[in-house]
């Protein structure tokens, strides 16, 4: 089968890898009807050392069950069904609290010797546990932000959770790209009254206005900071949605919450420690977050986008063919696609 | 009147200084009848450069109101009262959120141009909002429990209250100080059904354990991790109270937080950024906790002493008059005393 496959910065291929198939009895195979593009894929297109082993792509997908092993008791072949970016067997005592990311049984797709999903098909491990079918037929025009529940939709809502979005809170959300986008409906689901989008991108910007933000800041750093507070009373915000990863943006993350608000952090941190600790300590500040349990997430989400809530696939603005994957690629690096839809 | 003033580090003098009088409208002038010597204190005694100014010492005190200013509404002359560590107007939007260490009206004793507790006489700014008048005598046996309401016993519980903990939850209590004692009490009274302390003097860990701690591990960095786990199934613990304020403590305090769990840091913290941000973001653990908000909790803490379900005095192992202050800070930093009372 095809499949993607990153060898470097700036090197990713499509390429003929041995099919997935069932190989242990708790799995699926799931042949890949749509997957995307990740905000997370572009660090390892910017920073991947070249000369190693490659490394297959992708982790967020909905896709047919196209056979399952023998222990796998909740699926049948021909199943629609939305995987999460991690697996988990949902029965352990992590996966019973709802963090799945935990789970004992569990791991990342595109990761370690797991194949990914920007490919023809997938070996999903912990089938019952990780799949959710999916009651709509496979051209339902409500497929972009279905897919969305595999990561970024669950993921913006994570940040929310983590950031403890109330009813009636400001909030801001560092990063326009399409978790940030994704962060805002989130927000706004949550009951935030304000909404502060902190991004550079106008179309981004317009996006995550028609998502519910109230308003938006494209300055970075200090200058950042002192914008978001005189938008919120001279305070700051309860909550601020990190969605980026960076040292920077946590540092201005920090700066705009108000005293005993919560930054609620998903970005994959490409810092060591967490700066700004003692203005965080000082106004007694949270600090949470980690890789969303987007399929415990599911549950609650699903229902608001077959329902017509929420439209998060609003943040897909190209779709491509798995031969065009090199492309969509250099596209979301250069910024020129917020996120680009895959169809095999 | 006299007061003790710090100069450097190692030297701490009782001088006499202008008597504390009501300068504000909403100012108390309270005489001590009871203060004590903090383990914060204790950074400054190690580390402070000398040449500069004094600084006055002491936050933590009970005494008698010996003056009010014209607006005090809430108090009398010869009231018996408790002083929290930091002053604050109990009106402002963070004292209605019950953040009183964010007062917009607020600030700290015995830091800037603030007068100490260590000392025969303090002025209270805010009195109203900072003074909590006790229903017993200045003789009572409950005193150095009473006293801990200033600090120590609602700070402990800050940083049970950060951590989440909960009924049933397991604990870990990174420092042996006095807080740490206090928050074993804490961890106790909010459910926790096991309650590791984290030190290394035998005397300490003894009340520790009277006060709940079911384990004591005596080492340190990774190979406390290691224990700690091996004590709590392997996972780690849901709840790490961090009441030491070093790098090496944080990094302990992430390190043996279950998935999903919470550190509550309540010791000054004398490190520029959190670390261990990543083993934090992929178990999502919380960071939380700051300046206790001790006025606040006085409310929800002060019956459990007056009834004597919590004896937090029990940290208090030397009393001492004001001339002897220096020779107390000389044994709490030996770890000769846990907390010295001072009865000026």
């Amino acid at each position: 089968m095809r499949a993607t496959v990153m060898y470097g910065a700036g090197d990713v291929r499509i390429e003929k890898v041995p099919d997935a198939r069932v190989t242990e009895p708790t799995d699926a195979l799931v042949v890949i009807t749509h997957a995307c593009i990740c905000g997370s894929d572009l660090w390892g297109y910017k920073l991947m050392p070249p000369g190693g082993p490659g490394r297959a792509m992708g982790h967020e997908a909905i896709g047919i069950v196209e056979a399952v092993g023998a222990s796998v008791r909740t699926l049948r072949t021909g199943d629609l069904v939305v995987m999460p970016f991690a697996y988990s067997d949902g029965t352990c005592p992590f996966c019973q609290e709802g963090l799945n990311t935990s789970c004992v049984n569990g791991g990342f797709f595109g990761a370690g010797q797991m194949g990914g999903a920007q490919a023809e098909a997938v070996r999903v491990p912990q089938a019952d546990g990780t799949l959710v079918a999916l009651p709509v037929s496979r051209d339902d025009a409500l497929m972009p932000s279905l897919l969305t529940l595999s990561d970024v939709m669950g993921t913006g809502h994570h940040a929310a959770v983590s950031a403890r979005v109330g009813r009636g809170h400001n909030v801001a959300v560092v990063g326009d790209g399409a978790v940030g986008l994704c962060g805002v409906i989130a927000a706004r689901r949550l009951g935030a009254e304000q909404i502060v989008i902190l991004g550079r991108h106008a179309d981004r910007l317009e996006i995550a206005k028609a998502f519910g933000a109230t308003d938006a800041v494209s300055t970075r750093g200090e200058e950042a900071v002192t914008r978001v507070r005189e938008l919120t009373g001279g305070f700051g915000v309860h909550s601020v949605l990190e969605c980026v990863g960076t040292d920077d943006a946590m540092q201005m993350a920090i700066g705009m919450t108000r005293p005993g608000g919560a930054v609620g952090r998903v970005g994959v941190p490409h810092y060591e420690a967490i700066p700004a600790s003692q203005p965080a300590f000082y106004r007694n500040i949270t600090v949470s977050g980690g890789p969303a349990p987007v399929r415990s997430y599911i549950t609650a989400l699903l229902p608001d986008i077959l329902e017509g809530r929420i439209e998060p696939g609003r943040v897909f603005d190209r779709t491509m063919k798995l031969d065009e994957v090199p492309a969509g690629y250099r596209a979301m690096n250069e910024r020129k696609s917020i996120k680009v839809m895959v169809r095999p």
